[in-house]
């Protein structure tokens, strides 16, 4: 891609999400629903500005993704988020086993090899936690006990999603699973999680004093933007998922005395990246290449990836919870289902039709949950809540939030 | 590039710039200086963790200064640059001759055919206005009346070494060219920043209007964004350059009810993407390949530009004028000169010796100025200046202000 051919497809981003996020909100929708039709249209099915493909999309897309669930983790009270610890890793192991072993019948009935089934299994296992919380932020209901768990839960899936993926990757490789080589997986994978948060509960207030006293210039926006590029590095290093990084890295930061301020500082790189990550999701789906098979299994997987997600819902532990919620919360899928199938389709397991096929699923489940979650939820208007102004992409037009 | 060496060229790039940057401040110089040889020890003399020639990092780079110069734009006063017009025309063009010229002689000195020394020349021509309007600005005189000067000079010139670069590149193609083509190509760069400026400027208030009565969640920073990439854009198409695009967009946009406002907006997204220009540009350098032959030309080279600049600052018609400065300021050279090196390069008519050669004078001239410049110009307190605390990208420690 040249320098015009960039800039084209920036403005092609920026210019859908803005227009299509506007349109979403004045119809009573969340304005991320509206970055996902807009990616549609100006990415292969449409217009084709936007190369989802092209390395610099892609990456920029990943710095997205990257910087917003910094700011969710910014955002995020760790006691909160530990006081749900128990019902978030009930749901995420619930969520799983009954989408993957729905998802692996489905392909028993089709008729397919128990490996390919396998991938299908798979492919369905992990929320996207993206699209969740954007549409919980935008609505306000991020700091609620369901908006946690779904966050937690999120959170735990998305490991669980990384180690199926290397595991199943192995397997997809010919090469045999030891019971040690998947016990040593899971434990780096999950203790990177607690180590980070461990250790850089203990240093992100030493470097916060650092940066106080030094005094450099600036040094508070780039010192917070590098930590969380650190950690989410390291994470996709030893084997943990990229975003799993920079959301500890928020976690940690905002316990510093400038948590706050911190998350004023990060707000507005990330404003530019974030609408990046959505588009290019919405600019992947091909929806030519959608025939009445690819939409039958589609449907089919999409089916139990919400069924398996609501029945994960419902075995929430804890009193009062409204845990339709949490189950729509789990539904959407997104970037770890599309590299399941992806792998699918390198290593020849996978047809071109059923890779669609999880395309389809996740086109589907990424956009049924916008609107599902804003007819559950109560209408609040997130500017009033605590800390949530700078978490907020779009905030809602103040008739709306005037009800 | 992966996600995982992505991070690592982001982190590097940060790092470095920024530790190097306050390095420099804290012995005197400008941060700028320290950007470039944060980039040199990163880049692909030193650490090789940030690939200039990767496409992703090089196109970020364009961004960078991209937003700059945006900024710039944002914080010049349309008529200030305007009063200093007739200097800054006489400036570029004295400049673009004299350096064209010298390195003309040089060549024929050395021996080579007249379309080598062609390219030489014409390397040398164009002053790489992102240094010198970063050290102004740094040092709180980019409003001085030869800031000024030195702005639009370069903004001519640069316009100069894009009809240059068009018209050498067609003959290093085995093209001819014909008068009418060449007052064509002059015609179109040219008519692009009048045009875009005339048009803009009745364009930019409605478009200011409009998202204020709209009401879209973020409307100012983003249709800003998009004004100046579409103008960025645009500029390359037509044949004109492209940070002039975005300059342009700046000169307008300034002039609306919302100037100050924009430049607060835009100013956290550039602050993010502007050190990615300058550590690229020191990450390209590849002090390895420069042997003594290579140094006595690259030498060479550099003197021609900048002696050529400073008679040209000497030309500055006007009373009163520092025209030591206006010449010092016109000395850095950037990548005009090095696509310069890079056609002549490619189309087989530079060696790998004379291309290694103008990299030099790049170096030498860039790490040369911001130096010069400071001792030229007393002590200004950037932030006390109106306008100025956005643009600087570094302010000076307290205690330097108060010299």
């Amino acid at each position: 891609m040249n320098v015009g051919g960039f800039l084209l497809a920036l403005i092609a981003i920026f210019v859908s999400a803005k227009l299509l996020g506007e349109l979403a909100e004045r119809i009573g929708q969340p304005a991320v629903l509206g970055e996902l039709i807009g990616g549609v249209i100006v990415g292969v099915s449409g217009l084709r500005l936007v190369d989802p493909r092209d390395p610099t999309i892609y990456l920029l897309a990943q710095l997205g993704i990257i910087l917003l669930l910094f700011l969710i983790g910014l955002d995020t009270e760790l006691d909160k988020l530990l006081d749900v610890g128990v019902a978030a890793v009930v749901v995420a192991i619930a969520g799983v086993a009954a989408t993957f072993a729905g998802g692996f019948a489905l392909g028993y009935f089709l008729g397919l090899p128990a490996i390919v089934s396998v991938f299908l299994g798979g492919s369905l296992t992990a929320t996207s936690v993206g699209i969740s919380a954007r549409v919980l932020s935008d609505l306000g209901h991020l700091h609620d006990r369901e908006g946690q768990i779904i966050l937690g839960a999120a959170v735990v899936d998305d490991i669980i999603g990384v180690i199926l993926l290397t595991l199943i990757g192995r397997i997809a490789e010919g090469n045999d699973l030891t019971t040690l080589g998947v016990a040593w997986l899971t434990i780096v994978a999950f203790g990177f999680v607690i180590l980070a948060i461990a250790i850089g509960s203990y240093l992100a207030p030493m470097l916060v004093r650092l940066i106080d006293r030094i005094h450099v210039a600036r040094g508070l926006f780039f010192s917070s933007i590098i930590f969380a590029l650190v950690l989410a590095y390291t994470a996709q290093r030893v084997g943990s998922a990229i975003i799993i990084g920079s959301f500890a890295a928020g976690l940690v930061l905002a316990r510093t005395d400038k948590g706050e301020e911190i998350q004023r500082e990060v707000h507005d790189v990330a404003h530019f990246f974030v609408p990046i990550f959505f588009v290019a999701v919405g600019a992947a789906i091909d929806v030519w290449a959608f025939n009445s098979k690819v939409l039958v299994i589609g449907f089919g997987l999409a089916a139990i990836a919400v069924i398996g997600k609501l029945l994960a819902g419902f075995s929430a532990t804890g009193r009062g919870l409204r845990r339709s919620i949490i189950g729509v919360g789990m539904i959407p899928r997104g970037e770890v289902s599309l590299i399941f199938a992806q792998i699918g389709l390198t290593s020849g397991l996978l047809t071109q039709g059923l890779y669609s096929a999880v395309a389809v699923m996740v086109v589907l489940t990424g956009i049924a949950t916008p609107s599902l979650l804003r007819a559950l939820l109560p209408q609040h208007a997130p500017t009033e809540l605590h800390g949530q102004c700078d978490l907020v992409m779009d905030a809602p037009m103040e008739d709306e939030a005037a009800t």
